[in-house]
């Protein structure tokens, strides 16, 4: 397999041979000046592992246990963040302030039982660690100083799809399993998962039930959760796995408590999901608004009306002018229906007619998805939304700052809500990148529909700046925090699907019920009393 | 209110002035002979209230809070049991074995705040009671002898709507709303909650999400789970109360741990709920198949498709014989689409060609629902449906044993689980009644799917048999026995939607991860140290 002699970048997305040569990032920086206005004084060039120095590991692995480990450099730098803007400053820059003792790379439930015994004898912190995509300091060993050692267990070797039940359209997959590795080794079956997560390349089954990933569907199955039918863990308890079944009302879900743990209560093996066919029948279609208020209306009808679109990602002007993605001036609606049994026509056609109804300007409908970029507006922006996380490794070298932050809002409460959050994300990123607000190489801050539900939206925001060259990360924080002060205040989540992990916790905190927090912790010290599985995500041990 | 002047029998389904008068209960005992082949030997007469003796409460309510308990034989008696089979039995005989010596009616969270922490200080068991139709023993107060005394915490007072968000499409309600008491309030807003169980008319909207009740929706919402927009319960460490999102992924959800947990944690007192415009499209089809197994297969692939029917529930053959909904001797699948936003005719005919292509006979689509039942299959397998509960009663004093088990369990099982139960079932029944097994007389095993999922079907089981008069309780529970037994080790869940509550206690205890135990016993131990609330529910304290 030709992935086998390809490695990850130390700090960034992608394979190291994917790194763009110096030519390329020129031409980005041109692109960012012609296109944003924003100036570049200099393309910086990432401190390459060599440069890097890691204080030596803390631990040595037991003899019976040693083949699994690795304490090598590119392995300890390489898991030493996460994805988020932050991480990938800090990657580039050389900065592993925090970097796991040791890397674990188990086989089998079994090799994770046995390292994660280890750690609790050891009192060693325990990191679960898929695809490393983490953008909220998930899999960060931030507690390194309060743990004799840390250790990560990254699950890329449980890679496999264990088992397919064709009949009931399910699957058995281990938690190390990436997203293109899952779905390669499904479409044998003529079966797919369709969770496509921006980070879909390189983030697993395992990464995402531990996150609550967001994915593909627009509608119904938007989250992971959903498509779960059972899932396997490992605890320091013993195993911890769930019946096969389609529905029950057996008590409190077990599943929906081990979804979202973020890897405290024990590490997921495997899990059984719900597959499908591969869809026959697609169509999509770009709809054009004056504004995004019009746009959010008929997105809100087309949420209430039963039509359950795939697609429906609705991209305000800002956004829909920095993805190429349609018209100037324009918000744009991406709407698309997909199925594996029938034409989806008539579903297409009564929500254009909700599109038509709010003032929507209804491009051609696409049977398909066409095979090039280009003029339509659907692939420009699927292409965009693909590449952004290896474009945002050049913006990095030529000082532009670039991060995301989403929630989610009930529709009664959207449009002050999004108008405080536009107005505190604006003020804050020009007083954190001393740019003026308007104008020519102003900050760009741009908002997106991820998801929709009858009640509400799952508004995605996005900026765009300069970079404050070496102070990067303390630009983004101060960004980030007035943004999520604002975003709680207002009644929303802290997060719709990038998850908790440490840098949401202030925010996470306010925002769940104080009970649950008791039930959770005291829940967490019956499994790990000794606090080892990822300590400080989601609560205090 | 008319309702106001009536009292709900105090051991049967409904209100004392729908008890059926004799010469209608001989009309019945007609009927089962004639229908069904059992001899009726004598019809007994239910045990007046008046002569039901109970032992005298064990514990004063405060003075300061007085008001809102109740002392009274009606009350305690009323409260003192479930609505199963096992349950109306007792009542009909005036043996109420494990009276709550207070029933309390908190008339807000602070009263309900009140009580409890007074429960707590006295040590008396808690249980929180909305409509009382547990069919699992989930309100009875058998941990009586381990207390000083029970309290149970009727919330019935508590059965506004106190908010409708017309944007959102939700309202928040309080746990104490019965189903048509809600409903009428959501009626002048057009819109309407449509969880509709077989206990609705009784049933409480806080009752439904502490029990995960299975509702209208045979795909999709098919719990009310998927409608609970946020909760609020009191527990004894404060309130819980999750935020009103559409969706989110911060941590493990607050409500799905709070969604089944069966009194356990806290008192739910009320919830947001996703609601909707009541629906003007209505299409319902029903559909003949030979036999149960070829419907079963048409009823995988429309599970599979992305139709999404309102309704698909099979009968077999049985079901539908004893309901008079079908043609004699087939299996009979009921189909329906609904929309409060556009026609249904395309859903329902693509539908039906899934249905024609495994050997369905399909009968005349009707548009909406007829006003009478009569020849429409649809409607007379609804009226029976409402009715069956109210029909039990009189089953009882006709000396007919009736009642229903159900599960879930992935489509490549069910054939072979079906099997097994069906078997399981029918020499249980016949064992347990002395009847044989074929012939007239014989008794009834019928099976029908009350929701489907993609990868399996929920089917539900009815039982009707002569019952051993003066020994129905231990003949069902010989007959539930051995059934669970069955269920549990072929791979299903003990139970889809009528929960746990204490009955079916052995085999969630097989069910359920350990880890997951060890986790909610912890999390219960956090919130309830004295573990007043709801003993035995779920969990050993």
């Amino acid at each position: 397999m030709r992935t086998a002699t390809r490695r990850l970048k130390h700090w960034g997305w992608g394979y190291e041979d994917q790194q763009p040569p110096r030519d390329q990032v020129e031409g980005i920086a041109k692109a960012v000046t012609d296109r944003l206005g924003f100036e570049v004084d200099e393309i910086e060039e990432p401190v390459p592992l060599d440069a890097v120095d890691l204080p030596e590991p803390r631990l040595k692995p037991p003899s019976e246990l040693a083949g699994m480990f690795s304490a090598e450099l590119y392995d300890r730098a390489a898991h030493s963040l996460g994805k988020a803007y932050r991480d990938v400053v800090r990657g580039f820059r050389g900065e592993f302030p925090n970097p796991p003792d040791l890397v674990a790379y188990p086989e089998s439930p079994e090799d994770v039982d046995a390292v994660l015994n280890w750690c609790a004898d050891e009192g060693a912190a325990a990191i679960p660690y898929g695809g490393g995509t983490s953008v909220v300091g998930g899999v960060e060993p931030r507690m390194r100083d309060d743990y004799p050692a840390v250790v990560t267990i990254d699950l890329k070797r449980m890679d496999r799809v264990l088992e397919v039940d064709p009949v009931s359209k399910a699957a058995r997959i281990q938690a190390g399993a990436t997203g293109p590795g899952l779905e390669e080794q499904l479409r044998e079956h003529g079966l797919t998962l369709r969770h496509f997560p921006q980070s879909f390349e390189y983030s697993t089954l395992g990464g995402w039930i531990a996150t609550r990933a967001g994915g593909h569907f627009a509608t119904l199955e938007t989250h992971i959760d959903d498509l779960v039918e059972s899932a396997r863990a490992v605890t320091l308890n013993g195993e911890w796995e769930s019946r096969r079944l389609p529905g029950s009302g057996a008590g409190p879900s077990p599943d929906r408590m081990l979804i979202g743990s973020e890897g405290i209560l024990g590490v997921i093996v495997d899990a059984w999901v719900r597959v499908r066919e591969r869809p026959t029948e697609k169509v999509s279609c770009g709809v054009a608004y004056d504004d995004f208020a019009a746009g959010t209306e008929a997105v809100r009808e087309i949420s209430q009306s039963g039509l359950y679109p795939s697609n429906c990602r609705l991209l305000d002007a800002m956004e829909s002018d920095t993805t190429s993605a349609g018209p100037p001036g324009k918000a744009l609606l991406v709407l698309g229906f997909e199925s594996a049994h029938h034409a989806v026509e008539e579903p297409m056609s009564l929500a254009q007619d909700i599109c038509r109804s709010h003032g929507g300007d209804l491009g051609d409908v696409r049977r398909s998805a066409a095979q090039t970029p280009g003029d339509d507006p659907v692939n420009a922006w699927r292409s965009a939304f693909l590449q952004a996380p290896y474009l945002r490794d050049s913006l990095v070298a030529c000082g532009v700052l670039s991060d995301t932050f989403e929630t989610a809002i009930t529709w009664d409460r959207f449009p002050d809500f999004h108008a405080e959050v536009m107005e505190t994300a604006k003020r804050a990123v020009a007083e954190a990148s001393g740019a003026a607000a308007e104008g020519r190489g102003s900050p760009r801050i741009s908002c997106r529909f991820t998801h929709i539900y009858p009640d509400g939206p799952a508004p995605y925001y996005a900026v765009l700046a300069p970079a404050r060259r070496g102070d990067e990360v303390s630009q983004w924080d101060e960004i980030k925090a007035a943004v999520s002060e604002t975003v709680v205040d207002a009644g929303g989540t802290i997060t719709h699907h990038h998850a908790v992990g440490r840098d949401h916790r202030p925010w996470y905190d306010r925002q769940r019920p104080d009970p649950f927090a008791d039930a959770l912790r005291a829940a967490k010290r019956e499994l790990d009393p000794k606090s080892v599985l990822n300590p400080g995500v989601l609560i205090d041990p």
